[in-house]
């Protein structure tokens, strides 16, 4: 079944908003194992709306169009599917209480603009938004669908999950349900990852295996169909399980799971606290940290020491260390053990390096990290390619791998 | 005239990225006063990015094309170009040259398959690309412009303005040409930003203005045509002066520049040095300060003390103070003066804040900032909307923006 997803919106076409929409929705349908062809943007125009929904039913089973159905004038696509599919716009005074009743809980005066957002095309399905005022539609049209979804990516997620793909699935009269397990691991490059696998990967249809790469991270993707999820689950369950028994160490989590989250778990199951010393990320390991709820249970804090004399003097590293090498294994270590004692920490992070675009003591993309637990102190160094940017954010996601590995002591012991 | 963009990439469909490159081109377009349609992202399948092509060609003046002119089999542009255009495939003797010199001044051996970037078809330009290998397209084709650029986006930009634009200048007979300057603010809503410029607004069609939000911050962009640069700009300075001038304390920078880069600059112009002392951003400031090189020249360093007693111990935050109030105005007041005296530096910033999803000591998006100079301590309450993400981004601006003001005087002076 070819699903064509159509964004809405000139802010789009004039590059003032990235369209995420487009690969949210792209994800989720090919999670679900549909195909995509084209994904087209166009303008609040209601001609040129008209038109890109009239193409996407030409050569796709299924159009699923985000934006435009909010209550300003602008929004377009009510009327622009009433034109495609030959329908009347109705009024639903369901909907049109729903929405009051919606405003007056928050103690708001409707305005009365927000009634469009009780229209539809003759035919049509209002889908439910539990995020936001604006009903979605579903159309079913000479064989083919048609959906409207918010444009507010919140909204858009839950409406496509819970609306859209459960008709899709009707339509295409699957019986099948598809489930994934990602695999997240951390340590090895993805050629190196694919060569353990490989047997697994050749011989394995349903479920199949798929790897993608992010920011240093290999994700190992399981995929099974079977009649229900819960089969698929059970199809999936031993070959995850190979999978985590030969990346070992890498492995981090599953599916949503990140890796600062993983640390915060293993940090709180062995009640130990836990804090960074950081110069060429200066700060960054710790914002990652605290980005997380509930942080505040086992992150205490960080020193920046990016000046060179604040790593002697807040941290307490050997000014004969500094001297043989600012960016060294042994300043990383000495950081990593200083954060622990300056924050009073268990686990502490040392972090030195040069992320360019100059060389600073060492070459651009070397970089040092230091674990520091009250088991033992690790270094190790790390050669990072790219930009400043890029340096400090791989820098940053591997020192939270490593303090993982040092953590668990699997960096140490392996 | 209208140019339609089309993207080129199968991992733009499965959502694996996100079209960024869309964006850029529809920003440069529209800066450019070039009208946009539509925009397509196809597959790396040779039929479909033949009938995106022809379609594109169909409803627009032009067509640019991003992504698929690498070596690998899957970069497929110049082939469906030669489609579309009934063209045969001609070979560059003097690009293959080319490229066989930039691999041999890096030391390297060039892979057979990069053969095929000498390639084009019959008619076409091939674009200088000195970015990387690839170089770019531009074919006249029944009175339309058919361009190809790299996928890769720093490529993609530098092709974009400097061999696609001019062309297509050219091509529209343009003899005039369009300047824009950014008049970039922070500290006023857009809404009142708009009331003060509302004469100047209605007036002004040459030299026009128009608004843009982000992150808190207010962009006023003026855009002047004239018959050559010099003119335009000629015709902008006096606009931009009387904006600046209304605007005031607001204004911080022109064009590309950024909140930290007009911050290290006015420490470097006093010889003072800067650090930040952070609970509820927990380094996000420092990180931001520090994203520029040479950053190193003011900034010193950064204490985050996330736990309430580290705020007391390497601060020296009055106990007093923060039994009065961990989340308070005079937190970040002794926040600040504790960073200034911890860091030894000349000015300290001081945030805390809560920000959620359960309110602390104070209600989800309660932020107070404190900058701290040779000159004076000050400090100012913020109440930012949104989830953790965002009122923690919205704080580490709006924490960059306050130190802008507290140094210059602005702040306490207006």
């Amino acid at each position: 079944m070819i699903v064509e997803v159509l964004t809405v919106g000139t802010e789009l076409l004039l590059g003032q908003i990235v369209n995420s929409n487009a690969a949210t929705i792209g994800e989720i349908l090919a999670a679900q194992g549909y195909d995509a062809h084209y994904q087209v943007t166009v303008g609040d125009n209601p001609e040129r709306m008209e038109s890109a929904i009239a193409l996407a039913l030409e050569r796709a089973d299924a159009v699923i169009v985000t934006g435009g159905i909010g209550p300003t004038p602008d929004d377009l696509t009510r009327e622009a599917i009433c034109a495609v599919a030959g329908r009347a716009m109705k009024f639903s005074d369901e909907w049109a209480e729903t929405l009051r009743r919606r405003f007056a809980e928050r103690g708001w005066m409707m305005p009365a603009s927000n009634l469009r957002q009780a229209e539809y095309p003759d035919g049509a399905d209002l889908l439910h938004n539990p995020k936001g005022t604006a009903p979605g539609l579903a159309l079913s049209h000479r064989g083919k669908w048609i959906f409207a979804v918010p444009g507010v990516p919140m909204e858009m997620v839950e409406m496509v999950t819970g609306e859209v793909i459960p008709r899709l699935r009707q339509a295409a009269g699957v019986s099948e349900t598809l489930v994934s397990r990602v695999v997240r691991t951390w340590g090895r490059s993805e050629s190196r990852t694919a060569e353990i696998l490989e047997d697994l990967y050749q011989s394995s249809e349903n479920p199949s295996l798929a790897y993608l790469a992010s920011s240093g991270e290999i994700k190992v993707r399981i995929t099974a169909k079977a009649a229900d999820a819960a089969t698929a689950e059970e199809m999936i369950a031993p070959i995850s399980d190979e999978v985590c028994r030969r990346l070992g160490w890498a492995v981090f989590g599953f599916d949503d799971q990140t890796v600062e989250h993983r640390l915060l778990q293993m940090c709180e199951e062995r009640a130990w606290t836990i804090g960074t010393a950081e110069s060429m990320t200066a700060g960054m390991v710790a914002a990652r940290l605290t980005s997380l709820p509930g942080a505040s249970r086992v992150f205490r804090g960080s020193v920046v020491s990016y000046a060179t004399d604040l790593k002697e003097q807040l941290l307490g590293v050997d000014s004969d260390v500094l001297d043989g090498g600012v960016v060294s294994a042994r300043t990383a270590g000495e950081m990593a053990e200083g954060a622990r004692r300056t924050l009073g920490v268990d686990v502490g992070i040392g972090i030195t390096g040069s992320a360019g675009p100059d060389p600073a003591d060492r070459p651009v993309g070397a970089v040092y990290v230091g674990v520091s637990t009250p088991e033992r102190t690790a270094t190790r160094r790390l050669r990072l390619p790219g930009d400043r940017e890029r340096v400090r954010t791989y820098a940053t996601t591997a020192a939270l791998h490593l303090a993982r590995l040092g953590i668990s002591g699997k960096w140490w012991n392996r």
